[in-house]
């Protein structure tokens, strides 16, 4: 138990600051701008605090890689990005799931599903995105948007929604009982902040095609997001499930803070290197002989 | 003309330095510990290097991406790594191809062929890999494996590999009409060096996943390899879809040389960011009102 205690203290410090409690929620009561857990001075050190994380999390990366060469049962990760236009999903790729080796990273987009994925439940197209043993999943968007924009736009019924809600922590335990680990964060942009984002999308020419006036759109529906964010942060967060909230007003915080989470999680993992499967005193001999 | 002969002295240094010369070719022509065309001095500076790549790198491709999110005629990139074991696809995927945004790359690596596969025609899991536009696509092996194991192993009548050169031409022709840029390489590793890195793997337990001992069965057949390489050097090396060797004893210049090569063709595309198909000034209006 001391053991245990020890490393909850010292590894998950990110994750526990960032953790959302049990029981009511609002997104009101996180603070976009705020930058809990982080080590340094500021953005002026957030490159340095980066690159401090890269090696290990590439070795750790790689041994989850190794372990799932040949085991099914080896653990997997799965990361799920969720937040509006502008809170930094493209940007979290980039520079955090970017300073891991591609070879180790299984990335979903999910759009507006296809006419395919509409004629299936709503989950057919999450099981099949969900990362093989040894792999890092990335989920752009995931099931919360079937009890988000779905919700908000209307296109079910207000009464489907707790039922999704079940539906979704009883997937994600199962999840959780095939040794997958969800990351499940999401990146919290004020109201404020998203509108000086898409403005410069809109004063920049080479930002012009990140521009979607549906964008507008959807941030005129900004209080029924906060509802509806709110309740999947209320129902949606379990124990073995639970969800991050990610300030996104500052670009360098949120980066970092995606990169650590990734890193605390895998270090929880306690990943050796597999052993050999074959005589290695035979193979040097053999190497050796030709 | 002058431009253009400007453009090819100063942008495809590497390029240049690297593609294989048309008619007959031998592998055993190409120096594996040679560094054609790097800047620097050597591996002290070569981090440097990568990492004064990297801007640059990162705007061609987000270009490249902008261009493909709505033109299914935008140009795409496909990057085709070749090797024996220990030459570093692996590595160069890392370290080369983990410099650009993970939302732009699709990676596919080339296994032994499933049962559905041997089902269809070599290039039919080609065709399905290709990637999409805006996309840099990276094989993992390729569909010259159908040209190389399979002809050391004797899986196909020597007289079917001739039919098959003649076939892949005609396939990356189609490719190159398709505005799909194929850089072809062959990471050269030396007998040598290959030696020690097997050696390597097997003295340290952290690598023994790495290994397997069907690479010293392939070792074995080294010369086949050469005769197969340089059959697929001479014969598949057409104007439109020209080989590079990559010489691959010296880590470093092998990464570096592989990122080089992906800069340079992304020059080549003279990319520009897509105009907006909507009303900016209108939007701004919008967005200000929110």
């Amino acid at each position: 138990m001391a053991k245990s205690k020890k490393k909850k203290d010292t590894e998950f410090s990110v994750a526990d600051a960032l953790r959302v409690p049990a029981g009511p929620v609002r997104v009101e009561d996180f603070d976009p701008g705020a930058a809990p857990a982080y080590p340094g001075e500021g953005k002026d050190d957030a490159p340095a605090q980066m690159a401090a994380m890269a090696p290990e999390l590439s070795d750790l990366q790689e041994r989850l890689y190794a372990a799932g060469r040949d085991n099914p049962d080896s653990p997997r990760l799965l990361l799920m990005l969720q937040g509006l236009d502008t809170s930094g999903k493209g940007g979290v790729i980039r520079h955090a799931v970017g300073m891991v080796d591609p070879q180790g990273i299984d990335l979903t987009a999910f759009k507006v599903p296809t006419a395919e994925e509409r004629a299936h439940h709503y989950l057919w197209r999450i099981r099949k995105a969900l990362p093989a043993p040894g792999m890092i999943g990335i989920f752009d968007r995931s099931h919360y948007e079937d009890v988000l924009v779905v919700r908000v736009d209307e296109l079910v019924s207000m009464e489907e929604i707790p039922r999704r809600f079940d539906e979704i922590n009883a997937f994600e335990a199962e999840l959780a009982d095939q040794g997958i680990t969800l990351i499940k964060c999401f990146l919290n942009v004020s109201h404020e902040e998203q509108k000086e984002r898409l403005l410069e999308r809109l004063r920049d020419p080479e930002k012009h095609w990140k521009y979607n006036p549906g964008d507008v759109d959807v941030r005129m529906k900004w209080t029924d997001y906060m509802d509806a964010y709110s309740d999947v942060l209320t129902h949606c967060n379990t124990e073995r499930a639970p969800w991050f909230v990610v300030p996104a007003d500052r670009k360098w915080y949120r980066n970092w803070a995606v990169a650590r989470l990734m890193l605390e999680h895998l270090r929880a993992l306690d990943l050796g290197w597999p052993a050999a499967d074959f005589d290695v005193t035979g193979e040097i001999a053999r190497v050796d002989a030709t």
